[in-house]
């Protein structure tokens, strides 16, 4: 059987697992990527668990497994080089030679991009974008990110570094960015900035909060604040509407630059469904040049929250170049 | 000899040009587009003038000539289809499908684009773009309109309509559009926009205006705004400081979509040159998230003023698709 590997680096976590041809993910492996200083132990023990799955593999098929190749999602990955470019979060400094450190192991091809990339390509071979040849993914978390599909292929850029729509700056002179400029669409639509648009909106209207009164400013997270919309909490469902119009006129504008089929939409926040979904699609429909009108919907990624990463970066390997 | 022809229909005017293999243009018709409403009529008279200039080149060259095709550049000129859709500034109403009714005529390659991707096209085959794979163009003219390259490739998207960037919508519930929205970056970096904005400066600061006093509301251009710059007025300088401000962040914005290597700048008010570009580059800096820093340069077109459309237009035929 044929298998190939995708590997979801995260500061803290690296989740690996075993894919089959049609997207099941057979086996999973962790690893600690914040204990590392080091890009080689790091790569030594995660090839140890590569190995360990496929000699796994091979006594559960009772047949020789192949390697097809190793996808990797990670902060600042670089499809065009291989590397993982002076990622910030990450403990293990530099430029980091993925390929190359990877290749002293097995020879075998070795794919980069970042997370929200992989997630995009992952949503194309095994999710609800299959087939479609324009399409834009929204990821939402700890930050914004974006993987932009034209004619059936990642959009990288002159540089490896395209795609990054959660440093478009949405609000000129808007709220200040941890990228030191003001106004990113990621510091109204991250978990962070939809957190900062409720502690404002309690603060200006304390009478109307109910659910998440006793939760101190320093606790409260978008998921509370997403539990609370669907038990009503009018602050709560106001600071969603506010994030849905943010991230609609965003997804208007992105429209403008490739026509895509459809927009999707992945992570944490967005799990909180319609008190989003309902205010996004009215904006995105308020904020729609009228020549796209009716071309392009919104739609939920299709791959399952906890598969997604790897899937994604698996999926990167059957990128045509 | 081979050639091509390249058409370039305005809502007043047709420009076309037989266009050699480098991008001379050797002969040049015109033809009175609001003249027409009716499609028929239109293409017959355009294919009487092009074959009068391949009858006229036949005698120059004392050979046969070939003709490789014709490539249009037309307002909501559609590639896949070959239609021009309800161009709201043609006399020509409905959906115009050229590529049949020039097929009445000869049997070649007929391609279509809007203008700005032609110009966009134009200089990547015959201009500055040429050997770029990611670029993008600006044209500010009557409206903003933008042409994108993604690996050497027009993005035209699922509809055909991709790379409508005039229409992004820069400043949220902003300047009242054409398009009926609010904020578009057109509203603040087209002519009309320009002349906006220097209305609104005078209004302001009358002490301070200087070149411009005598002419009325309704008669101050771009054009006149750009001379009254070169001679130092501080109003018409502060218009230009401000449409670089706005005209940079969009197009700082714009390389998070692609990471281009370079974004050109064309058109009648970016022909004023410094007092538009200093603080043009000064914004984009500003504005361009770190990770680019470097990576993409602005530069004016390299193609001539009176020959981009035309030569856009024939480079149509020169892409893979």
């Amino acid at each position: 059987m044929k298998y190939s590997i995708g590997v979801d680096m995260g500061g803290t976590n690296t989740d690996l697992g075993l894919v089959t041809e049609n997207g099941n993910i057979v086996q999973r492996r962790n690893l600690p990527t914040s204990a590392y200083t080091e890009l080689e132990p790091y790569i030594r023990d995660l090839m140890r668990e590569v190995e360990s799955m496929l000699d796994t593999q091979r006594a559960i098929d009772g047949e020789a497994v192949s390697l097809e190749g190793i996808g990797v999602g990670a902060p600042n990955g670089n499809f065009y080089t291989g590397c993982v470019d002076n990622a910030p979060n990450l403990t293990i400094k530099g430029n980091l030679n993925f390929a190359k450190e990877i290749h002293k192991y097995r020879d075998v091809p070795v794919v980069l991009s970042n997370d929200a990339n992989a997630a995009a390509y992952g949503e194309y071979v095994y999710g609800g974008a299959k087939g479609m040849k324009h399409f834009i993914m929204f990821t939402l978390g700890t930050g914004v990110g974006s993987g932009i599909v034209v004619d059936g292929k990642l959009v990288h850029g002159s540089t490896g570094a395209a795609g990054e729509l959660g440093h478009n700056i949405l609000v000129p002179h808007g709220r200040k960015c941890t990228c030191g400029r003001e106004g990113c669409l990621e510091t109204y639509t991250s978990a962070r900035g939809i957190v900062q648009t409720y502690l404002e909106l309690r603060r200006e209207n304390p009478e109307r909060e109910r659910m998440l009164k006793e939760v101190p400013d320093s606790e409260v997270t978008s998921k509370l604040i997403g539990e609370a919309a669907h038990q009503g909490d009018p602050v709560a469902l106001k600071t969603w509407e506010m994030v849905g119009d943010w991230l609609g006129l965003a997804m208007a504008n992105s429209v403008t630059f490739s026509a895509p089929e459809a927009i999707f939409l992945l992570g944490g926040p967005a799990q909180v469904g319609e008190p989003l979904l309902r205010p996004l699609r009215a904006a995105f429909e308020k904020y729609l040049l009228n020549i796209y009108a009716g071309s392009c919907q919104i739609r939920m990624s299709e791959l399952k929250a906890n598969e997604v990463a790897i899937l994604g970066a698996a999926a990167l390997l059957k990128m045509k170049v």
